[in-house]
């Protein structure tokens, strides 16, 4: 090896310029403060909630009706001790905690008392997935049993994140909701906003690509495939040129409406009414009317045949 | 910390509650019944077969011609018995196989044949994927070398598994091909369904949002930009409204077509004639002949210059 | 089980075979030479230098004043000699070095020095993405405060590592850049080229399936969309039908420039002018002046009541 | 790096005389045969075993009455598919199986039998602890609670091993528990054979070097110091020089016996009366009466002053 | 695989069983309380105080004076916080601290001042590990030079967990030293007591059964060999047959003592004067002057040619 | 929590102070040199080096004769390259190596020499083992089959890692053999130089607390039993008091000896005859003629009956 040693000596120097700048430009660092939610910990409650909603698919193998219950108990008492400090965390955190730390105690209360509230949620949770499942059997002829959707199906697993880190939202749980729902993003290429709503019967196939904005509402019976954008048309600004926040920006689906592949639906007045379907690539900013089917018109292509 | 312990006394309730929802929610839960294919060994597989497709490019440094064939027979000794596991799982699981387990080792002798076949394909199977490296490299003026396509890109990373998956699939393995194509869609946002065809010298750029549906043909010398979709127009149901399974929906792509980003080509009966060029963001849902460009015409745009 | 033992031994004739390919297909192995830049640790270099960008937001939690330069130094010093290897391994790797390594040292000493480089500019760098953070915090309605931004979003995530890799590439580095922005790639769908050269206050939302092509030139106050092509038009090839490498193929996009979801921007001498707005779904390959919106006519739709 | 990838030639034949010697060394190596019981999965039992054995002493935080339950549940279930598995080897290994394992269910169902035969007398084994637990916090002047003696006691750790082991031992399990045992010695250097047979309220202080052995028969309340050897005296050999195995070989210890550190005490034959007392690097091979204290006389020392 | 299910039925009742013995046997269960120390944290920070006090022998590589600082400084960062919460923990519960945990910020304060006054002893007992390190090398003929000493010798081991130990044991800390000293024990098989004094320059060669009590005095330049116990004479018990807890129950070695193996030292009253050699296997239950050489007399040896 | 984090403000300081005796105390760290032999590799080679001796009993499962060569072919060649580095570490760093580290191929050529020599006595290596393990099921009666030995002994174990050692330091290797030793005396408290040199059929039962120094002697068929030790009996000093290194120290003991627990032969003149058996404690220092029986004398024993 070659390395001069000598050389690294100027290390220490770029060490100190490096902290230098976290006094100067302290909107990206974060020191001195309680801690944040911890990553790790929040996807490992993602992994463990799968195990309980699907048991017997994910890592654990070998249960039966005479032992689930036991592993149930388990990985639920474990979800309490661990949302509850995390939560504890966010909240904490949102209110601007200060250095000291001296009031933990009170946000830990607080995420004990809505982790309680969103565990409670589950069992209900469980008959809104298995209409998910259904969906995606229903609508997928390269489907050959339900088991395949839940070991393989991207669109399951981001709407099983989403239905998750909704109900957090719920609970008006700050950071969380979205740090899952970005984890899921990462793994499937499906963005779901935690604050969508989003009704039973929910199918998305491929779904790379699909953006469900914020404030969309969305029926039962949905099918959305890769591709869609479920968006805002523009954002409004305030007389000092600030966005806006919190109006409803994204578009309304009623039920049993199918949208094909790269589709973009924009706009929170807009509503795609109930049975309609649109097509591959069509580009909506008005409102659809029930059973309506909308399709690209017959493409304007410029064909060229080779001399 | 403030956690009551006295508010975790509804815990077991909460959890008897979850555990009521696996009997009357059956359908997405697996209790009771023999292993399922594990999601962690069917991965490692991929990664062990990584190693051995492209040896030195991986995980294990060092390998040169006087150790290589030690490293690569342990490797094909291990995964010998690892598919045979899996595999034998797989099928048993398709076969409804019951509780008592009793005729476990049937699956497994199966799942050995299987296996031997679908490893006797490997050494064949690098003459393919070495037309696919060269297609990148030919096809991407960004490339500086092949060893760059074997490194970096996940296009190549997205065909290997493809093609891996393909060898499964024609094999009649259930499930395994799904988690395998779906692991790669995760990682690359490229979505090829095991069962289509796929000639040599296939090349995927960028890549993300790329779907390939399960009846597709594609010929020698393809190229596919990102967000590419080859898919089905419509789903055909029998008179009870259910899908019929198992038709040629998704497109033929012919010899040397090029089909740039974000294009959309759908139908069971759409053939993209041999040495075709679709350009980008092109919506397509009929044939086009041999040696034809297709472009958007001069797009239909809205230009508004700011007061 | 009822694996057959005596099947396995075919595994060793088929090992032979699987080795036998290894001459006879040389360009997809690497047996003998030199060890290539190591995946895991170009990885582990990205997350060490996320733990000193945005130092309290990662994994490390606890940081304050009083012990983040000892962190942050002991960091530094672990980067310089991860990077002088791996650097020192991708220089030896692109000059074509011969079996026997014995001039390694001397790329391991320039390896060395350009590590120091890259270091150097780590603190200005925070500056940069000081911008992107407030970018994102400006464009997104959705977004509650800046930590959200670090902590959530993959657009951040993605042009961080662009940024590094950027300066890697700007020193020459070989492959290192590009394995970075392909591991950004795989987590948020962005593929952004490590060539790219982008101004301040850069903003990507939602970002599955944008391509930000080598020769792109971005400006400051940018904003783009989920599946955002910058592409190229066409490739030009030499006499010999051969791809001619390194000219300008990507667009140019000036100041204040927003581009809408899914749009399509193609060939190195379009130019979007300063302050354009872009729309979802248009499709360009002309320059745009600048203060121009650029929208999808009324789009073309075929409208079909049901029955 | 100075190493020459010639030299590396002689590997290959290296390897092939190495393989040689299974041929014809075969009594030191296992191919081609069942699996035999794996070491890390015995460990792993240890471990939740004590998980079991000791609630809230060992790894899990956090349990309380209403989630320990839960906790133990889960546990119990995979002792018993772990246990049945590793025991249905151990049988299989000693009854001498061969190549074609074409018999392996019948191993595992008698395993799975003697595996219930073990958890079930676990919670007596519980009691018999706690006086072991009881005996130490009485013996030891220097231990302050008996939550001392659970935490870090290496004599309790060595009985509770014993005890488990025994249990085993008594249940005519090959391997396992001599596995377990020198699991035990190698962490905490005492040596206590699975066989010898010892009552309630046992204590050993400090331990290393204590060996007792397999036919050993000890009562209740006996302690026991460092260095302390209950072993055979001589060994008997039939008519052609083989060993007799199975005979009493080693000591009976009666109740309220106390012997001191590095004490020998040796012979089948042996046996120290109740309440007798030995002291320190005493050697005994015959009996002593019971309430004796055997010391060593005055020391035969050899004083010599400086000069 | 010939498990048979239902035989498991009856495991849920024997979990009832044991749970139950959790009442009956409250004593070698802790349910319900706030969390004991961590094992594993404890052991952990064993290992980054080796670090510390070793530099660049242990894991980490390539400290060089411009790097050390850094690396030692993030490492007292940690260990500040991991011991301020370990002591915390073990301080709490031996108060008998309730259920209900209310109070624990007391003992975290308490913790870290604890902590804090521990730290601060750690540049000094550097120097005195130095001595020891001396003390091995002046020792023994079969070392070659020092750094083989601080890497392999098990004595120095051993000392320096039993120097760590014993400076929390001065803090009155409780649980942490003993947890120390075990951890040590199990690796060594030498078990010092943390609360004994031990001088400067002390050496323990080989080690294994080595027992040095909790009252022992040490000088300095002592050596000790293999086996050496140095222990008490017998236990005083009050009126009630309860041990006294408390007094010095174990020897006084002066200055430059050489105990060689497997000797044993008993008795709160024996002191062993300065410049005495105590031979191997010799047993002392009185005080030897100073200067003196204890050997065993010409042993009493029974010599038995065979026929 | 109640840290106070203001309290932390004295660590900066503290790690000053540590810092500060680096400079000072400079013998007991490393800091700027080239690295030291890593104790991990070194274990790692143990490992690996256990899995070619006893192939099918460590953690490899499913080995036969179709796929051992490729799994010990594998793990030979990555124990050269292992080897090879940590080898010529320890080359270098014994010859006092300079901070430059420019000489360092020198020490690895050096080193790959070395561990081919070492590497080529491996097959001969495996005839010795098997002697020893013969002598172990021989010696022992509570032995029921080889398998146990080579599975459960740590006797076997630590005569493995012995004559694993022995053969690196017969080809000069520094440090390596030591912790080789050293990490087996932690597993089984057997310690054993790799120095000494012992004929084949060497059997330790137990095993905790036997010493074997550097220049014994040991002949065949010799059987040990724990807390032998095999010393020297004083140590030889020039005329500056310093040790004399390099002297015959250590008994010599010839062929078919048996040395019962806890004796303690001294002394490098010592020579047991062949054919003697030494008992249980006995203390010598004088030879011992061929065929003798020593045994103690009737032992002085105090008889007291209790009142």
């Amino acid at each position: 090896m070659a390395t001069d040693f000598r050389l690294k000596d100027q290390l220490p120097q770029l060490t100190k310029r490096l902290v230098d700048t976290y006094a100067s430009l302290g909107t990206i660092n974060h020191l001195g403060h309680c801690p944040l939610p911890n990553y790790e910990e929040v996807i490992s409650v993602i992994h463990d909630l799968n195990e309980i909603l699907y048991p017997g698919f994910r890592s654990r193998e070998g249960l039966h009706r005479g032992n689930v219950e036991f592993y149930v108990g388990d990985l639920v008492d474990r979800l309490h001790d661990c949302l509850t400090r995390q939560i504890g965390r966010a909240l904490r955190h949102e209110a601007g905690a200060t250095d000291s730390c001296t009031e933990e105690e009170d946000y830990e209360a607080l995420g004990q008392a809505k982790t309680l509230l969103f565990l409670d949620r589950l069992p209900e949770l469980r008959s809104t997935l298995a209409t998910d499942v259904q969906a995606a059997y229903d609508g997928d002829p390269a489907c050959k049993c339900r088991d395949e959707v839940i070991f393989c199906y991207p669109g399951l697993e981001a709407i099983t994140v989403y239905r998750l880190a909704h109900l957090l939202y719920e609970l008006d749980i700050p950071f969380i909701p979205r740090m899952m729902s970005e984890w899921a993003h990462s793994r499937t290429g499906i963005d779901i906003h935690p604050g969508a709503t989003i009704g039973n019967y929910f199918f998305i196939d491929h779904g790379t690509g699909v953006v469900i904005g914020e404030t969309c509402h969305i029926g039962e019976h949905v099918k959305v495939y890769q591709g869609v954008t479920l968006g805002a048309l523009s954002f409004d600004t305030d007389g000092e040129g600030n966005l806006v926040r919190g109006q409803k920006r994204h578009p309304t689906i009623e039920d049993r409406v199918v949208i094909y592949a790269n589709a973009t639906i924009l706009g929170g007045e807009t509503v795609i009414g109930h049975d309609a379907v649109i097509g591959s690539s069509v580009w909506i900013t008005r409102s659809v009317a029930p059973r309506t089917t909308v399709l690209l018109e017959k493409p304007q292509l410029r064909m060229r045949a080779e001399v």
